[in-house]
């Protein structure tokens, strides 16, 4: 084991488009676990759109990061030492442990995992907090139902790949929103989407005309700005829109692009709603285990885009996804 | 009784802030009921922001008037003839009758009212559609409840100064936003609000964060624009945003301002939900009971501001409700 314990730290406050700059590689000493602690060598980080709200400074459904603290990030890893009884040495577990090569826990907000059932990435994936507000964000909070017509944007991306997956399982007419055609082929071939619109070949309310013919009872928006203003132009009677997340506005310098057609709610007596996956954890495991089950049958494909590298690639990985390059889950491989 | 019936014909579909050339007045021969129809003598038209978009081209919640069609309005008046079965002489209605001094009617879509229960003006006020829209946004769209926090803006207007009231009476802390120091005066003095925000005077958020210090449970939205930005950064921890209106927006010439702040749906885990009042119709019963109540009690006040002058006073007396001049429900006095 190394003795020393590689850290990715926050250490500026990025205005607009992150930079390399805004963190610091640090190496420290590898800390022992005390009475009721535990060791984790990280093997696998989760890179998320999320990440970029929680390096700013103001207040949001989640501290930010400190200046000069761990880049909070999820991973999974393997439990090294441990003096803590309910986590033995040898054990997989998953949870919030930070970009570094090794994580001290005390057990909060940590769960074990079981890499025999799914490779390790995948519970970063399907059956991690992708998965999670995937199908807590469709089900729960969008409420779609079997034979609803359900648009999914950011739909190659790790949650809504996922999402328009568990809607075609629940009966759903499915239409994908992605940028480029190998993303759209991908959605549509292997994942089973009704349709995909590359939104930037194509005009998406245009597009949305011909896919989604009687309007759209669910929209999942990962993405927010000209896309969201697109949706909402054909929704139907009714329509829920779930905001889960708004890429394109993560890094504006300016004001965010607020959604000119939201008057289109009142015309078709829709709501528009903001969830946070935290809420659900009490309901976990019963989405774990549906999810767990669709996998097993291969109903539903859970892509991880694994990067090489380190913790140290961790700034230009997480770049990536702003750029839009990642098709499935990002993951970054650490060990 | 007169042989001619003066009406006011949309003539334009307006750019921006409507302007008299955009109606012209006709004065044709007054008809003569058929079997099964009946003729009313209006007395009173309701002035009402949701008219700006009605003269639009665009596909809505309800038709376009058409251009040469008579403007639509909700009226009250007196069947003055009738050869329908439902309706007698003598009676007085309420329906969509449009801008002119007569309208032939087969009774749909009209009811009668009761002169001796109410004024007529009030059956376009409290007890028309505006008391109508004021009880299911609150309570049904809105959910508000006992110990909530509502802010209403339009607080003022026709529709919020009831639904403050509405709130007030349920049990809830109610902030209104209105503009002009008289405006602002009458909601906490007379209404019984307990704090109006001046927007032309005071700086929103600010008097928000003062006024909602817990968060704003459900926020009533008459108006758009900078207004519902300044709430959305205000929520409580699920909140509810109830689209009613924007009249901020309607005589836009560009594009609409969307709410930049529309992610506080998600930090906030709010909603925001568009209502049209149409969609009660089969519940208006126990609403009308409930208001009826509340205003015999003296618990609810119905302010009309009545302007005179017949239906050829139409344009202009339209255009002061986007000049925030009225109080109250604004209604134009016909015969």
């Amino acid at each position: 084991m190394s003795a020393t314990n590689t850290q990715v730290r926050l250490a500026a406050r990025p205005e607009g488009m992150p930079k390399e700059s805004d963190w610091e590689i640090v190496e420290e000493p590898l800390a022992t676990p005390r009475e009721g602690e535990f060791l984790v060598r990280i093997s696998h980080l989760s890179l998320d759109p999320a990440m970029r709200g929680w390096m700013n400074a103001g207040a949001s459904y989640i501290e930010p990061v400190q200046i000069g603290a761990v880049m909070r990030a999820g991973a999974v890893g393997e439990v090294v030492e441990s003096r803590h009884h309910g986590f033995a040495v040898g054990e997989h577990v998953t949870g919030a442990l930070g970009v570094q090569e090794y994580a001290l826990s005390d057990g909060a907000g940590v769960s074990r995992v079981d890499p025999s059932l799914a490779p390790l990435p995948t519970y970063l994936g399907a059956l991690g907090m992708t998965g999670m507000t995937a199908y807590f964000g469709l089900l729960d909070v969008g409420g779609a139902q079997e034979g609803d017509t359900v648009v999914v944007s950011g739909a190659a991306g790790a949650v809504g790949s996922v999402a328009g997956q568990i809607a075609k399982i629940k009966g759903c007419a499915v239409v994908g929103i992605a940028g480029g055609g190998s993303k759209c082929a991908w959605i549509t071939d292997e994942l089973g989407f009704d349709a995909a619109i590359d939104y930037k070949a194509q005009n998406v309310a245009a597009a949305l005309r011909e896919h989604a013919p009687k309007g759209i009872d669910v929209y999942f928006d990962n993405v927010g700005g000209e896309i969201l203003d697109a949706a909402l132009t054909r929704l139907a009677r009714g329509a829920r829109i779930v905001i889960c997340g708004a890429i394109s506005q993560y890094n504006a310098t300016g004001a965010v692009k607020g959604p000119a057609n939201y008057l289109a709610l009142l015309v078709a007596r829709a709501s528009m709603t903001g969830m946070v996956i935290f809420d659900y954890v009490q309901r976990f495991p019963e989405a774990a285990r549906e999810l767990a089950g669709w996998l097993a049958d291969g109903r539903l494909i859970s892509r991880e885009e694994v990067v090489d590298g380190g913790v140290r690639a961790f700034p230009l990985t997480l770049l990536r996804l702003f750029a839009g390059e990642n098709t499935g889950k990002l993951v970054l491989r650490v060990d």
